[in-house]
């Protein structure tokens, strides 16, 4: 039976997201794993308000990912310098369970660049760190984001892929994607 | 001894973090909880860069999160319409090790209306969804963030507690706190 991959990631907000969760499984079947989408549990909707049909789903996607080996996550940028709160939770999630945990992201910048450019105007501290306006102070560590997403994929034995993709495709390039599903298979195999 | 509980947010990014961390754990003792900061592990950060340095941050913080029965979670929105990423990887992590969660924000609005006010221009799909500039959809489940953030804190048994705090006091009012760490006393007493 083939290793079972979560695909974590603000994919399921794309025009045509199932579209795009067959290109993600197709890359991942050539390499011998299945990958799993988070909405590829049937939920059963009958009688849900909004609110409980997103409690719903997020019971659904917290089960997909017990049903996995591994997580790869997709960490572009999404309405800020950081990734999806959603990915970032679920990759916490993940790693907790003792998956291995894969990241992907389509914007190379490190996250002290990618947060000025974001927060526009900085200042600095005595002891030299940087601070964005509300005077909170930016992390400096060299790392893809927040130091916790990038603990999971490292010492889970995981993979970070960066490439520096067309603002047009940043969501949906998977160059980076599949380079992740080659190392998933390598340490699944 | 007494239940412990750690102190997720991006306070850490303050200006005294330990002074503000005191002021949390003050009020745990108060309610008969040890609250645990982030930056309480003691780390032996000789011989490491700025990333190798992050990664022991993440290592020591993923083991204060197993040290604990729950997890109080600052979600403010944090440099874009949702929480601090960290934040949200330890909400996850917490979840599937099976902790409380309980989360606390000092803005009010819900994730669409923050969401929809922060990226500007919007449009509607054929079939109402509201996306932003990059045709991603914006959730609309009435819910303080992701989906997935609200599903951690409603499903663990935990509660959200949300106010309107002023600019300035975004990151520091701690009447929200306050109320989860009253409702983790009773859930963990």
């Amino acid at each position: 039976m083939s290793a079972r991959v979560y695909l974590a990631g603000p994919d399921v907000f794309l025009r045509d997201p199932m579209a795009f969760a067959a290109r993600k499984k197709e890359l991942c079947a050539r390499h011998g794993l299945t990958g799993v989408f988070p909405l590829d549990a049937e939920i059963d909707l009958a009688g849900a308000d909004a609110r409980e049909a997103g409690l719903r789903i997020s019971r659904a996607n917290e089960a997909l990912i017990r049903s996995c080996q591994a997580v790869i996550a997709h960490v572009t940028p999404f309405r800020g310098p950081s990734a999806d709160v959603g990915t970032a939770y679920e990759m916490g999630f993940a790693r907790a369970l003792g998956l291995h945990v894969f990241a992907y992201t389509n914007v190379q910048d490190d996250f002290l660049t990618r947060t000025v450019a974001f927060v526009g105007a900085t200042s600095r501290r005595p002891d030299g760190e940087v601070e964005d306006g509300d005077r909170m102070s930016i992390e400096s560590f060299g790392l893809v984001d927040n130091l916790m997403l990038a603990g999971a994929v490292l010492d889970s034995g995981g993979v970070l892929a960066s490439r520096n993709a067309a603002t047009g495709e940043r969501y949906t390039e998977l160059s980076g994607f599949e380079e992740c599903v080659v190392a998933a298979a390598r340490a699944l195999g």
